[in-house]
């Protein structure tokens, strides 16, 4: 790593003449007195800051200009590329940190576009020195994907990988994963590795490691925490609360939405409050179900993509529904309006579906509440129709697990069947 | 209406036994001692319970069993289903009430599934006396339609209905609709009905009027106070703010969705909290802004419904985007996730839409928020592909946009300018 990695031009001017380098550990008068760790910057948007870490987790920028005295406390170690270790500590819990890619395991220039390969293991490590306290931390890059490109195959490979870890030594296993698709890694790792006998913490961040206010540090440690301090299984989400900087949820990786397009609290537990709520003094457990209907570990991995999400709404083209059906889908699940509704323009094609033996379910694109199909004729004819109501299953958990049981299934009842069974929280009271 | 309309065996009997009729208002000592009217039945679940609506509005179920005194304080009045005109009183404002069928606007037997006629104009009023004191109220049936059936044709006869009340003496319009797609017409009414001189309130309830916990009452009011109270204009959903039976909400008609399937306060103001909130004791303004980027009234009633809807996920089959460029689509919404992306996979066809000329919108999933497709990779390769961020514009409303803005439009470029300008508050700072 360069001494001065990603400063450029007057921040760059201001490290040299103060003798301080990327690692180093100071004190800068500015408004107040911040103490931290000089960190690299990769945004190369201006060259008025530099970015601290404090030993809140948390990375803040500072203009050169305000900055008044400069005080080095410890230079820098030389944590950097190669592939040094973290000393492991024994007595503490093991963790697998898998990374998958992500703005968590990302370095972006955010001018020029470029992202610099993944952070390894080490890395992801050292950026955050508070976790060889708490775990010792076994790390590995599964691949490197920002997660609007994680595609079922990506899920599968995840799956395999952490199916032959049930049997280990480890406390859980923590995926680092980008936000915009985590819900629905969760969501098939939860149908796929059911009763997995650890956890299993799906962490992203909403603001990259490299940026002033970033969430990757605290969401890692408060995964590392949730695994170490509660004897639990099941696959989470964990991230910030809301905007504090202290609170940290744990939701059910089935229950979850990313309801944010930017902020650090945007997961958000749908119509409860999140599973486990982590601050630094304690974890808070909310829940008195396991995740997993079972205990026995019973993995299928296997899906089949061939299911459509069809949001319904005045407008709505049946044309299009009819489209879906002859281009051979064998799921549809359909984000209906209000108890779960589609209008009676939809009905022939809705039949036709049927009749071919496609599953229909019914999830609301109200996404909070339970859909309930007896109270209006809509929804009656719909029954009739046999369209099955998805009770109060969230429609993107609805499409991955309609993806997993046409996967595991041999025809349309069995279907049927699996996606009432309540597998891995998906379907709550 | 006959004198027991509605109820059936024990319940029939009970009301026969203490000579008391549908439309009496009497005090019952049950748990506790209950002022009220008593009122139709319509759900034939059970004979066991009779309907009060208490002066707050609210419609109870009490148990037969447990009524132990009844006291008639006076005796019904001979309302009815004639067309007897509710009094007029001078000087009172002046609103004009236009019903479109939903839930408000129906009496359902929830048993055996048939729904009686819309509530005529008199029977709304006459349903709702507290609203005689407030307006002078003219009403009319437009039509009879749950909304999940509420068309895009729908929209456009509310519109021209509407318009010609530009110059009227009415104080405001209020439109009683199904609540499940009452999000989408009062977006279809902001863009078509731009400047329109007086407030446009659409109002419906989460459980009919018929039913003990009705909110029908307490909305209409609500919906009344606002626009007598209220010199503004714009178009709004009214509806209870939560649970509680004292708050009434007033929803900017584009920055709102139905975001519970059954509750109450089942809508929201995304982002932000509601426009107004109206209490017995007072309305509380919240907004600064005018409804309406311009204050003359522009109609431009029509649409163009060749606008998809796309919701990207994890396993989307990009054969289907070209299938809904090869029916000949006009304009495409994306759903995408998180800052406003679609995996790679999507990208070929993204490029062959936009050559072909089709509007190409970006919304998010995450409904909260602002899509801001700088800052990753993908969303610049999104924008070089020609898909034009739409800011914090809901989906729903995105849709509906783009229907209005191709109806009014000679070619996509004059469609990207209109999805980009400020019509009537669809994109807020």
């Amino acid at each position: 790593m360069s001494e001065y990695r990603g400063y450029e031009g007057n921040s760059l001017e201001f490290l040299k003449q103060n003798q301080i380098v990327v690692g180093d550990a100071v004190k800068l008068l500015a408004d107040i007195t911040y103490s931290g760790i000089i960190m690299p910057r990769y945004e190369h948007s201006d060259d008025e800051h530099i970015v601290l870490k404090l030993k809140s987790g948390y990375n803040i920028g500072l203009e050169i200009s305000k900055i008044e005295k400069v005080e080095k406390e410890q230079v820098a170690k030389k944590i950097t590329e190669t592939n040094e270790k973290i000393e492991k500590v024994e007595g503490l819990p093991k963790i697998l940190l898998l990374s998958t890619g992500g703005t968590i395991a990302s370095k972006i220039d955010y001018r020029t576009g470029a992202v610099t390969p993944v952070l390894t293991a080490e890395e992801l490590n050292a950026s955050v020195p508070e976790l060889a306290k708490i775990a010792n931390i076994d790390a590995e890059v599964l691949f490197s994907e920002y997660s609007e490109n994680i595609m079922p195959e990506h899920w599968l490979k995840i799956a395999e990988k952490i199916e032959k870890f049930s049997k280990s030594d480890y406390s859980g296993i923590i995926i680092a994963h980008g936000t915009d698709t985590m819900h629905y890694t969760s969501s098939f790792l939860s149908f796929a590795l059911s009763g997995f006998p650890i956890p299993i913490v799906l962490v992203g961040s909403q603001r990259s490691s490299d940026r002033a206010s970033s969430d990757a540090a605290l969401n890692l440690i408060g995964a590392t925490k949730f695994i170490t301090e509660n004897n639990t299984n099941g696959v989470y989400i964990v991230m910030h609360q809301d905007e504090n900087d202290n609170t940290i949820a744990c939701h059910l990786g089935t229950r979850v939405r990313k309801n944010h397009t930017s902020k650090r609290g945007a997961f958000q537990t749908i119509g409860d409050i999140p599973a486990f709520i982590i601050t630094e003094k304690q974890t808070q457990k909310n829940i008195s179900k396991n995740y997993f209907e079972r205990d026995e570990f019973q993995p299928k991995i296997n899906l089949d993509t061939k299911v459509a999400l069809v949001k319904y709404h005045p407008g709505f083209d049946p044309n299009l529904l009819n489209q879906i059906i002859e281009m051979g889908y064998k799921g549809i699940i359909f984000e209906g309006t209000g108890l779960g509704h589609v209008g009676k323009v939809m009905y022939e094609n809705v039949k036709k579906a049927n009749e071919k033996g496609i599953f229909l379910g019914m999830t609301s694109q109200c996404i909070d509440g339970r859909v309930r199909m007896t109270v209006y004729e809509s929804g009656r004819d719909l029954l009739d129709l046999g369209i099955i109501p998805l009770e109060n299953m969230i429609p993107e958990v609805a499409l991955v697990k309609a993806m997993w049981a046409i996967g595991n299934s041999q025809n349309v009842e069995e279907i049927k069947e699996i996606m009432l069974q309540n597998i891995a929280s998906e379907l709550t009271n």
